[in-house]
């Protein structure tokens, strides 16, 4: 006998068919005879419903206020999947994040979780009930109601799994788990069976949106596997793990890209010390998160300093690099917001030059030019025209295709 | 600078604009230099949208599962209302029932309340708050959330106002306050200025469903004065309160009606001990609600034994009548549901016969037959025709008119 602790997604609990058809399955893992913590997000679309009521009543709603609103819409569907399994002859109660026992910091609409008291879980267990949790909320100290902002439920799943000591948590949605690339790009991307808390991170970051990256963390926190799989098949899904370090792959796991990239280089800088700060500090003031800082120093004491923000912040981001320049003794100031970032992912590649050799002849191959070059422990990217983003990662995904094959016969 | 309570009804607060001029009415209050806590409702059909959600699920929801869910109706109402009242620059905060400290006990769907712990209230006004309680709804001691059935929010206001120690709890609806009958019938019933507890009680009970009765109940035992006003007019609406015995009014406070009555008369049985228990047991024991009984014994020792049930309920009474009435030595057992019940209410009629005399006076007058009187301390009931219920309410209205019109100028 088993705990599992699952989550199910917004789509997954969109309309009360699809919460029964949820139930049902909850219900095969009780009769299996497995002790089941289910956490739930809000029904379909009603956190934009409870969205656009606050703007009825205000622009600029009140954060705490906002809280209390937003986390109705999970208490809601774990009622109804209570009621659904109830109904369907399985013993169940719903329990809200407060008495779930998630207490959190009170940094409102996006709470950080502090600790987990599981014991009205485990009551709740012993009883027999299988235990539906409203996801996404937590409780502060002082007893008011707060959300856990961006993949809050995933994030409570997580934590509930860990403080429980389940054997794995499994996160369920619309995806059939995680894909060696984006399939709207290469249709016959590979899901794959298994992939490292780390590589994830790195796909999770560059555009792979399939589970949000501080429940990814969390799970590496706690080493708690991550099954990601589909509520509506019985196919097996990814399994997010540790890597053991006995068997480091030495492969490419995945293509990642992302198109929300804008470039500014500064060029003709004197080399000094202070150079960077000078443009970075006014930067972080003004709460621009720049990306990838590239910085080539020449021999003649001037330098290149290039470094990518998001789009939406380009515009802010120049006026303040224009506003420093000219103390840096230079007007050369230019930026491009036609880029994309291509990555490839995978564990061991630092160790294995062949892998960037290889991603740069396919990119040459295709005539594709790179711009900026990258890499970290687990991924090389590529920074290039945004036109040939798709091109880049179909070729890449071609490149590397045996890989992947290999990996779902793991 | 006066605590006041406040309780705004569905209707009040049905859409946007309308929260957001109740904000502005509460907003009003609180710039006058009052400590303001304010009970509100569910937004219009928001309880029937959450009852039809469950039903969808099953058609037998789990009781403390419907709690839960039907909770959030008022907690997004009182969050609504608290983001308003921010965004008009009035300091604010919400508070679930739990938050509120309102401790019930544990029957789902119906809980009655235990105790109110104004800690957490008290700790927000002292802070400036205008504290918004979502009504309706409280918590038991295992921390589970409960709701308050019928009239709930009422309840929580009064149940507030006395723990808190309020001049006066506020309940604005969309009527203007108690009228001497139902406006619907007599087009120039006039608003009382103010009524006792238990004339409210029995004005309530026969059909004037202004307030709900547990709340007129609650507010008599702590001495609360009630005001019941509309929520969309400075018109001053009725104070429920005590009545002070040194000013008995002898005057009647308005006429009421019910037309959900059904009537039963065994005729012809033995008058001996035993007979009445003989037939109520076993209605009781089936759930059936008895209103009025009334026996007449005669002198040959036999007696006709007459009484009253709601109409939904007379095919169950009939058929257990009729299952006991041989062994009461009679086979005549005749019913009637096409009748209705009209009251005259107002405190120390009981000592004034003429009230009595001038109702039968009236009725005879109109032609209309009295089937069954039953009389209370403040109230005089004849049991009537259905089809003349209307006639009847406009007759005595017109009789006893004089009275209502004192009744405003107190």
């Amino acid at each position: 006998m088993a705990l599992i602790v699952q989550k199910y997604g917004g789509s997954s609990v969109a309309d009360a068919e699809k919460i029964r058809n949820v139930a049902r399955r909850i219900g095969r893992g009780r009769a299996s005879g497995n002790d089941m913590v289910v956490v739930v997000s809000a029904m379909g679309h009603t956190t934009d419903e409870l969205l656009a009521l606050a703007q009825q009543m205000t622009s600029q709603p009140d954060e705490r206020e906002m809280d209390v609103l937003l986390s109705t819409g999970e208490i809601v569907s774990s009622t109804l999947m209570a009621m659904a399994l109830k109904s369907d002859g399985y013993p169940a109660v719903s329990l809200t994040g407060m008495q779930a026992g998630i207490l959190t910091d009170s940094r409102h609409s996006k709470a950080r979780i502090k600790s987990v008291d599981p014991q009205r879980i485990r009551g709740e267990l012993e009883k027999g009930n299988v235990v539906i949790v409203a996801g996404f909320q937590g409780v502060t100290d002082g007893m008011d109601t707060t959300t856990l902002g961006r993949g809050g439920s995933d994030t409570t799943a997580v934590a509930l799994a860990a403080s429980l000591g389940a054997a794995v948590c499994e996160i369920y949605s619309d995806v059939e788990g995680v894909l060696s690339a984006d399939p709207r790009i290469v249709p016959d991307a590979v899901k794959l069976s298994k992939i490292g808390y780390e590589e994830m991170l790195e796909l999770a970051t560059y555009g792979a949106k399939v589970m949000a990256p501080r429940a990814v963390e969390l799970g590496q926190v706690y080493d708690m596997p991550i099954l990601v799989a589909s509520s509506r098949s019985d196919a097996p899904g990814t399994l997010i793990c540790r890597e053991d370090l006995m068997e480091i792959r030495n492969r490419v796991s995945g293509i990642a890209q992302d198109t929300n990239v804008a470039k500014i280089t500064v060029a003709g800088v004197s080399d000094h010390p202070g150079t960077a700060q000078s443009i970075f500090v006014p930067l972080a003031e003004a709460n621009v998160s720049v990306d990838t800082i590239v910085q080539n120093a020449g021999s003649d004491g001037v330098t290149d300093l290039t470094f990518t923000v998001v789009r939406s912040d380009l515009a802010k981001a120049l006026s303040i690099v224009k506003g420093v320049s000219q103390e840096l003794g230079t007007d050369r100031v230019v930026s491009d917001e036609t880029l994309a970032k291509v990555s490839i992912v995978g564990t061991g590649m630092q160790n294995s030059p062949g892998y960037a050799a290889k991603m740069f002849q396919t990119l040459y191959k295709e005539d594709i030019n790179i711009q900026l070059i990258t890499t970290s422990e687990i991924r090389i990217t590529c920074i290039i025209s945004e036109a040939r983003a798709e091109d880049a990662v179909r070729a890449l995904h071609r490149a590397f295709e045996v890989e992947f094959r290999q990996s779902v016969q793991d």
